[in-house]
This record gives C-alpha cells, sequence and structure tokens, in this order.
C-alpha cells in the first residue's frame, strides 16, 4: 500500500517537512509496512525554497542584502547547481516578517534586495530562477530591484529616484542599458497565487496596501505613483503589463518581472508540484495525503491542497485533506476531487497549544484515518463481492 | 450496509437522542439507503430515563416531592406499563442541580424525595424498579428514602430523628416493620458506575462530599455519622453492606438500598444497553457508532462507550467512537475494541459555541468518517483478492 505526503506548512506549526514526517507516523502506526513517499508542498509562499531544495537536492545558499527598509539582512535561497537553478523568496529579503510593525512605511518599502539576491545566484551560474511573490513588505512595483540590477531610474531633472514606491510618482525614464543582461535572457518561474493587475480597486496597492501598513492617504499616493511607474515602464521596457494578471503581485513586483525579464507566472503549487515531481511519484499510489493550517472555502482559490487534488485527480489516486481547521464553506471542495477533510484538532485550547501540538494532533489525525480506512478496506475486501454493498445499499 | 447508533449524551451540547439523529444526518449524507438504527444510551445518570423510555415504550411521569433541601419539586421518572417498570434518576428528587451553590449542605441533604417517587410508582403498579443513583446532593445513607417508604429512625431517647446524614450520628434504631412491604418485594436494578463502599477514605464521605460542598469538618462529622448508621443498618436489617462495592455511591444511597431491597448492582450502561435491547439491535450491523462529550483514559471506568464497544464485540462489530474531547490517554480504549475514536471539534473556539455547534460537528465528523469508509471499503472491495492488502503489505 502505497501513501504519497504531499501537505503544505501549517502556518506558524510546523514545516512541510514535519508535516509529512508527522504524517507518516501516523499511517506507520497502523499500516506499519506501508510506502511512504513525503513530498512537501509550498504555494510560493514561507517553505516553497525549503521544499523545492528537498524535491531537487539543491543546497540552501546565504547572501547578505538589504531588507525592505535598507537595512543589511542575510537571506537564504535555494540553488540546484545540476540544473543551473535559483529558487528564490522575495519574503527573505523584502519581507514584511522581517519589519516591525511600528516601522512598516510602504512608501518608503524596497525590492532592491531581491535583485541583490537575483545578482547573487546569477554570480553562482544561475540560468533559471524560480520566484515566490508571497510575504513582501513592499509597493514599488519591482522597481528596487531593477535598480539593483543595473537599471537607473531618472525624475525629469535626471536625477536618480529615491527608493520606495512614493518616489516613483517623480520618475521620467527607466534606462535599461546597464541592466543585467544574465538576468534579461534567464529564465523566470514566477510562482504567485495571487491574479490582481497592477492599478485600480483590484490593483496592488488598494488591495494590499492597507496590509502593509498604508493608511488611506498612502493608498492614494502610492496608487499615483504606480500609474506613473506603469507608463514609463510600458514606454521604456517596450511591453505593457499593467493589467496582465499577477502584475500587482508582491506590491507590482509582478509587473517589472513581466515587463523586463523572461518571466512566466504560474501558480506556486503547481510550479512545487513540477519541482517535486509530485505527478511521477503519485504513479502507483493508493492514496494522497495532503493539508495545511486552515482549509475552507478559500482554499480553492489556488492554495496547495486543491494543486495537490488536482493532480491526484489526474492520477485517480484519492485525496484526504487534514487541516488545524476545517472552516465555513469547505464542502465545496468535496466537488473537487477531496474525499475527507479532517480536522486535526482534539479538544479545545488556546491557539499557542494548539499550534504548539500540531505535529503530534497531525500524527493522530492520520492514525485515526488510517484506522477507518483499514475498517473500510477489510469489510470491503470481505463483502467487495456483494454487489452495491460499497455505495450504502 | 448497517449503522447502530448508540451514544451517549454530550454534556451541556445535546441529549444522547439528539446524538444519534445527528448522526444519522451524517452518515445519510454519504450512505443515502444506509440503515440506520438510533439506540440513544445512558449510564445511570442524566440521560438514563429518556434513553430507557424510548428505547421501552414507556412514558414520563410527574410527580410532587421533597429535593434535597426538602423543598417541593416536581420530579419526572420513566414507567413502562406493561412492563409495571419504573425508571428512576436519584437526581430528579435529591440532585445536585437543583440546589444553588450557597444553599448546599450536605449534612442536612435528604433522600426523602426518592423514597416518594418510589412511591409514587408503587402505587401507580410498579414491580420492577430501574434506579440511576448519579448526580446526587446527599450523604444521607439513604436515610431519608427509607423514612418516606415507612422506616423510623430513633435517637436513644426513642425520638425521631432529623433528615440529613449529620443526624445520623445520634442514631440507634432503625425499625423498618412500617417499611412498605411493596418496596421491599419490587426488584431494583441500582445503576451505578462507581463502586466505593460506604465508608473509609475511598467511601461516599471521603470521596464525594466535598463535591458535595462539605468542607474538611463536615467530612469528619459526616464520616462518624455514617459510621454509626452502617451499625444501626447492619443490626437492624440483618445484612452487612457497608463494605460492598457500590454502597457508598449517592451518598451512600447504594447501601440503603442493598441492605433493605431487593436490590443489584450494575453499571448503568449495562442496564440501559439491555432495556434498549442493543445486542439484539447490532445483529446484522455492519458499524456501530457511539460517542460522549469526552473521551479520555477515565472512559475505561465503565462509562457508556465502552459498555457499547464490549457488547459490539461480543457481535464481533466494530465500534467508532465520536467525542467533543479526546484527551489524554484515550489511546488505551485502542485495546478495548475500539477502531477509532474521532474529535468532532472543526477548529478552535470557546466552549459555548463548540457546545452550541456540537450536533452540527457531530454530523460532520460522522459523514468525514463515513466518506474514509467508502474510500476503505470501494478500494477493499477492488483490490481485497490481493491477499495481504488490506494489512499493509
Amino acid at each position: 500500500m502505497k501513501f504519497v505526503l504531499a501537505p503544505d506548512s501549517f502556518k506558524e506549526s510546523m514545516s512541510a517537512a514535519e508535516a509529512a514526517a508527522a504524517l507518516e507516523r501516523g499511517i506507520r502506526s497502523v499500516f506499519p509496512t506501508a510506502e511512504c513517499v513525503r513530498v512537501p508542498m509550498a504555494d510560493g509562499g514561507e517553505g516553497t525554497v525549503e521544499a523545492m531544495v528537498t524535491a531537487r537536492g539543491g543546497e540552501l545558499v546565504v547572501a547578505a542584502v538589504r531588507d525592505a527598509r535598507g537595512r543589511p539582512v542575510r537571506a537564504s535561497y535555494g540553488y540546484v547547481a545540476a540544473e543551473e537553478l535559483a529558487i528564490i523568496e522575495v519574503a527573505a529579503a523584502a519581507g514584511i516578517h522581517l519589519v516591525a510593525a511600528a516601522d512598516r512605511d510602504p512608501r518608503t518599502a524596497s525590492t532592491f534586495g531581491v535583485g541583490q539576491l537575483i545578482t547573487d545566484a546569477l554570480d553562482r551560474g544561475a540560468r533559471r530562477f524560480v520566484v515566490g511573490l508571497g510575504g513582501s513588505m513592499t509597493n514599488d512595483g519591482g522597481a528596487g530591484m531593477l535598480h539593483a540590477l543595473g537599471a537607473r531610474l531618472y525624475d525629469s531633472d535626471g536625477h536618480d529616484l529615491a527608493d520606495g514606491g512614493a518616489a516613483l510618482a517623480r520618475l521620467s525614464t527607466i534606462d535599461l542599458e546597464g541592466f543585467d543582461p544574465r538576468a534579461r535572457s534567464a529564465a523566470f518561474e514566477i510562482a504567485s497565487d495571487v491574479a490582481n493587475p497592477l492599478l485600480g480597486p483590484g490593483g496592488a496597492t488598494t488591495v494590499f496596501g492597507p496590509q502593509k501598513g498604508a493608511d488611506p492617504q498612502a493608498v492614494q499616493e502610492l496608487e499615483e505613483a504606480l500609474t506613473v511607474f506603469a507608463r514609463v515602464l510600458a514606454a521604456d521596457s517596450g511591453r505593457s503589463v499593467a493589467d496582465l494578471p499577477g502584475a500587482g503581485a508582491a506590491g507590482g513586483l509582478g509587473a517589472a518581472f513581466l515587463a523586463c525579464f523572461d518571466a512566466r507566472m504560474r501558480r506556486g503549487v503547481e510550479v512545487v508540484m513540477e519541482a517535486a515531481l509530485l505527478e511521477q511519484r503519485l504513479s502507483g499510489a493508493d492514496f494522497v495525503f495532503t493539508g495545511e493550517g486552515s482549509i475552507d472555502g478559500q482554499t480553492l482559490q489556488g492554495k496547495t491542497p486543491l494543486g495537490v487534488a488536482e493532480a491526484a485527480a489526474r492520477g485517480g489516486v484519492p485525496v484526504i485533506a487534514f487541516a488545524g481547521r476545517v472552516g465555513p464553506g469547505a464542502e465545496v471542495l468535496y466537488d473537487q476531487g477531496f474525499t475527507a477533510l479532517v480536522p486535526i484538532v482534539h479538544e479545545l485550547s488556546d491557539l499557542p497549544h494548539a499550534l504548539a501540538d500540531g505535529p503530534a494532533n497531525l500524527e493522530r489525525a492520520a492514525a485515526t484515518v488510517c484506522r477507518i480506512l483499514a475498517l473500510g478496506l477489510s469489510a470491503g475486501a470481505a463483502r467487495g463481492a456483494q454487489a452495491g454493498w460499497a455505495t450504502g445499499a
């Protein structure tokens, strides 16, 4: 009997690798000889580097770069030398988690550090990139990244602009003359779970700015600045990308990738599934276990378990999803290929305890599911010959 | 496919009948044509009358009696005329839930109302009794009940004793001359989940007195009074029962039953299972679902799910138990015939919400289990021919 274990991380409780290990412990307590194939997942956000480095046999590289405020930070990314492949999480340099709440200013926050990470990987030999866009602090349209890679951004007086989104209000020209040709020729897969355009009511600033600390005045200021940026970027790159899905991801970083790079936007979970060879590993599997911290109606929006379920459905393998919370609207997932959604909580407790107990609870829940599966398997094997029985007749 | 649904009540959330109905809704959402047999359970405590009246087709009778403090209370009990069978919960008359915390005095609390309920049932024609001992406020050794049924309790001056356990310190004689002969000849099944003796460190007063409001001084006073009672009861009834298991149940009420009645102490769940014809209803069943509010290591102490699991094991039917909380030590139950223990919580919430959501959560959990069962059944049916597969090879 073969189980494929492809969970995402359970946020603030365990990494995807830890979750897969907990699932395996639970399975083995019931089916000691089962084959368990661990394929930790991610959706382009936190855990993407870990999942892909695990899957591809790469290494973690640490680089000294700038964070969103311009301060030094040691950021890690993944590198698979044999494939000349770098895996970068934007959040490692420009992450909101690196900036204390009181210090967050999306008007000055910059993606400069992301460009530094790309340069570091190019120096190492990278010709292919996977970039996960989740968790950024920035709203600069990727201007900082372009700057770090050699582009010059001038105002109408020919002066260099300061870092950050607000300064883009004075942008007149983007000079791509010095833009690193290695960056231009490398192939970028941009893993993003949001399809927002750059501007407007569904755009980067309006939708995500407030989460980054933008008050209504800052939202308006940044929206106007990014409108200027979009016009100049289209003129100077030759590509009009502001309306493309995902251009508004990571504070508009998506737009810079689409305009100035050989970049393809993809659902994060698909990039990771492909890198982790999930489809091949599903071959011959009897059951897939997936999961993440919370599963609800939102899981339909391209989150990891849905991607795993779609892949499993293509292979005809049933999927059971585990979650710390199975929230309202989750039932719709039963139409999307999930056989069962299993909450892992065993009793009421407070959130810190529930997070700390996550691995143990997941292990117990996996064991309980296996006990029920075993009951069904033996009953089905014994009585399967009786037509219609397994369907409740 | 046949399911037997034999849950206890989920305390403060839903009755056993409501729990059985929720389980059936969950099952039918997955197996629309399954046969569902509802057999609501109880363990001699709250819900025993409801479960048994449901099972035997009896009626609820209301009688005006005294509560533990001597105040009037309308108490209900069950009556099955065709079987001359009365089902009484001691707590209906002498329950701790009827007395506000500030008014609780186990020194004066009396079981007089329990005797009144028995008299009412005898007048109605009862010849058989089931008495559930859970939830009493009293610590009077059953003296009040004996008094209500015609016994006289005298001090050494020949004066009648006052009600309550503390007065028994002055007990000299129990005159059973006027004790109702119908009570003496009726058959009593005493449903109790505690096996404590009447006296000593494991006895009624020391173990349960503090829960009823006895401070250390009251515990000592009542222990001495019940010691006198035990000596006089043995002398005047001709039976020495103080050391028998269950004599200390319900503040020593068990001792009065054992000494003065044709009484048999039994585990509450066994009495209810027998009355509800659980074993017969298990015939041909494929799965038993049981459950209660909380399942943990304590469930080994004769609680409802264990009794159901034992009965199911005798019939070779696998058992899945659901609980609002699956607590520490619950794993030992896997050695007692349980196939799976399933927590019904779907996300963290506060207790009032969890209690209010109980029926919906139980329904969802039953549906989830059925989805997993169905997966196992079809996989097992399809592949059962491959020897060893269902055991994980």
